[in-house]
């Protein structure tokens, strides 16, 4: 019974295309819905209450829809709040091109791995005199260790052949330097994955240039948070990219991680991909594997039609129509 | 009288091929010519000589080939050793499309304007326990207004239209805070420049889907890192890529970033065009205007005709053949 939080925005629209072609696949779940409140709730400190974190945790499984975090002083990102409290410690975006969806770049088909709960996004931060200011960023051991051996048993498990850890060693020599050595200890331990170490700065240079290149890419938290982006990029967007959250004993959070649309909110509008290749994902980490290749053939097919795309896709569809495309493929 | 450091590896060719253009063009300069030793200076504690910096800060103005820092412990950067002893506090590289070489990206014409000195390369890292290491990012008033100021400005001499400031203050709230004020405060003073926001991770996937949307951008260290090596791969790579480092009192040493390529160093097969690129730079610096045209004309006429090219742009003349192409030009 996995948790479902539809978000804001136009949230509760695209996780009802997921529910729909859901049902239409015949897959066998029942969601329990949550949805973010508009108190605080004192346990979490922000809009996500801990019940609804309590479902994520019971069941171990989730598809998160966008959350918008309200703007003014005092309020967490509600998107950090689940991270950490949750210990969602990897986050995972397989970048495949999409064959309908022309882009400047064809057959992309990479997974950056991204460290998601320290580096610089500690939160420690400082003036130290008047116009001096001083941001913290940790790297331990253990996280490094533990994302590292994430990547790598996800590569060998996905039949992936290279994994490449990003880094900017040359310049910080010991919090980079000791993400790298955690990913050389680990890669050890898999002789039949090819081990590469790329700056960061070669790296999207690289991206931009040939990103056939690579293969899995695994890095700290912020390295992560800029390189995901810049691969969603390739494939045409946000709307477009799938990304899960991975935390300990398999606990899984997927998110469509676009923002909540609010200008077309309501409007029959929005594209449910990126949440629908999420859900997908889930699918996978649940061993459903036969219904999320259904349910993701019947997108892409959808998407390489034509026919019934969303406006940001450059069609006039509906989410409806869009949805019940699918729904026909399956 | 420019300051010359020919550099290492392909160094000595690429800057032979400027010499001889510069002379082809009747450019009224003398170079005052200094090499990277192989003993330590102890006054820069590198292989750069103090001497050598002398020139570049008598003069105001140099030019730079590819430096190798030797590896092992306890020697610094050369790159960085220079920026830090000169004071070279912005980063500045014009990223243009050259019409004759294609890549996935028609059109490009933007240009990214890096703090060359604080952030993140502070240099401030420690070990807090076993396991547990921490960097400081490290953002000033004073080195933020400076940079921002040198964009603004440069944006204004330029006829460029707007100024896109990158950052991450939704998380690093403190410092790219600070920066982001002090972009503000210096963008009030030029109404007539668009000034706006972007988080670095969405400006690296509009970036890759439509770099057409930037025009100046300006940004703390590593981000200029990061974007400008990005943004050379949309034009094709760092070897295509002409790069200027300003210091104060209009000092600049303009530079090709590219590495000193080892295995063809020697062999008349270097493509000396970043550093030609950022010769012309060094001219517009110098508002020798008519003569950067002229030579900025050849070079591009050189790659679009495409008779001569060097190996990494499909072709297969040498460095020299490639030179006497662009001096017919002249
Ligand atoms: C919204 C923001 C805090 C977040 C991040 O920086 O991690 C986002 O960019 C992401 O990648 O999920
Ligand atoms: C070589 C390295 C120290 C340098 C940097 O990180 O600044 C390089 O990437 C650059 O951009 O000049």
């Amino acid at each position: 019974m996995p948790t479902l939080f539809p978000g804001d925005g136009i949230g509760p629209e695209i996780a009802a295309s997921v529910k729909q072609i859901f049902k239409a696949a015949g897959v066998p779940i029942e969601w329990e819905e949550h949805y973010v409140g508009t108190t605080l709730d004192p346990k979490t400190g922000s809009f996500v209450t801990y019940d609804s974190m309590e479902s994520v945790r019971k069941y171990g499984i989730g598809l998160k829809g966008p959350m918008a975090t309200p703007i003014g002083k005092g309020h967490k990102s509600l998107n950090l709040t689940l991270r950490k409290e949750l210990g969602l410690y990897a986050n995972v975006r397989p970048c495949l091109s999409i064959p309908g969806y022309k882009t400047r770049y064809d057959n992309v088909d990479l997974v950056t791995i991204r460290e998601n709960t320290e580096g610089e996004y500690s939160g420690l931060e400082h003036q130290v005199v008047k116009g001096v200011v001083e941001s913290l960023k940790i790297i331990t051991r253990q996280a490094s260790m533990r994302v590292a051996e994430y990547a790598f048993h996800y590569a060998k498990t996905n039949g992936r052949k290279r994994v490449s850890a990003i880094h900017k060693a040359n310049i910080m020599k010991k919090t980079d330097g000791l993400f790298l050595q955690c990913c050389r200890e680990v890669a050890e331990q898999y002789p039949d994955i090819v081990y590469e170490e790329v700056i960061i700065d070669n790296c999207c240079m690289m991206l931009v240039k040939n990103p056939a290149l690579f293969d899995v890419l695994v890095m700290p938290n912020l390295y992560g948070d800029i390189i995901s982006d810049l691969c969603a990029g390739l494939i045409g967007g946000l709307g477009l990219t799938p990304s899960g959250n991975i935390g300990d004993n398999g606990l899984a959070l997927m998110e469509a991680v676009h923002g909540t649309a609010p200008d077309i909110a309501g409007k029959n509008k929005a594209n449910p991909t990126a949440l629908l290749l999420s859900a997908v994902m889930m699918l996978r980490h649940l061993n459903m594997n036969e219904q999320a290749e259904k349910i993701q053939n019947a997108v892409l097919k959808t998407i390489e039609e034509g026919k019934y795309l969303t406006g940001d896709l450059g069609g006039n569809a509906g989410t409806t129509e869009y949805t019940n495309a699918v729904c026909e493929k399956l």
